[in-house]
């Protein structure tokens, strides 16, 4: 859960992150920003914040913001119905990324967040730069995590179930609550 | 038909364009830069220049430099097999663009090409400045035109079968010739 001001403070913060990189965006996308904490209440470490460009019955666009060092938990997009999953390139823009993936365990750079550390069990880094993509298959498992000075990101893919994704940490909800205050 | 130096040339200004607004793109990405005639000899008038980020089974991401006043001439995504047609969103990121569909005549800002003015049938202009998107519904006929600062755009769409798309201009071929010199 976070508080309608800290809800507010960073879609403020990653308008202005998205805005300081020459991505236009408009008042109202301002506001629709979504600010993700996992239901964890530790947003700063553990959260997101995600821009939804497009989101039709057959594809979506989200631009997403990390402050720097926070991270989204590890996760999968599961089989829905017919859809084999969501399938995901992600494309740095600025900043550097973390991201990890199932393999031999490189983990360099990254940190793992603490109080969470049995639910990141994937240790394959790759260390993105802007311009640098990756493509994330249905059903694959990934974390990943800023560097110093956060980082700013498309996540472009088949339509976005974002209610069935899985967390590796089954204490997560994807919907954030939102407290008056 | 275009010469190698001439999309050569058109590739770099399109990749300089691109880094000019803060896209970071490779070496390789540069040189992966479609530059499309339209098979009719006059690429600054009629012609596009299109970064093909993904292209997937299921979804298609492309970053289109229009240089200024450069037309995408009018066309259409038909039904493919069971696809009902590309479904595709436009995202202007920087420049102007001039966008035509279906419906009241409202062109005041385009310039028709002369040479093939019997093809620019839509005259209902949209003037979208960077931000600003639209979306494109299968089938739905469209053209567009940068203005003269010229164009970067965002197409984010289902998956792109550029072979099968419709031209109003039947002397249109949507694979671009490539001659030595």
């Amino acid at each position: 859960m976070i508080t309608r001001k800290e809800q507010r403070e960073a879609q403020r913060r990653a308008a202005a992150e998205f805005r300081r990189i020459g991505f236009a965006i408009s008042e109202r996308e301002c506001e629709n920003i979504e600010v993700v904490d996992f239901g964890l209440g530790r947003l700063e470490i553990e959260g997101v914040q995600i821009l939804t460009l497009v989101h039709t019955g057959r594809i979506s666009v989200k631009l997403l913001c990390l402050f720097p060092d926070q991270t989204e938990p590890e996760h999968w997009h599961p089989p829905v119905g017919d859809d084999p999953g969501k399938e995901e390139t992600v494309r740095l823009l600025d900043g550097t990324l973390r991201f990890y993936v199932e393999g031999e365990d490189t983990l360099s750079l990254g940190a793992i967040p603490a109080v969470s550390a049995a639910y990141y069990r994937l240790r394959h880094e790759i260390v993105m730069k802007p311009g640098d993509q990756l493509l994330c298959k249905p059903g694959q498992k990934h974390w990943f995590q800023a560097g110093r000075s956060g980082a700013i990101l498309f996540s472009f893919s088949s339509v976005a179930r974002d209610e069935t994704d899985c967390f590796a940490n089954p204490g997560i909800t994807r919907a954030t609550k939102i407290a008056d205050g």
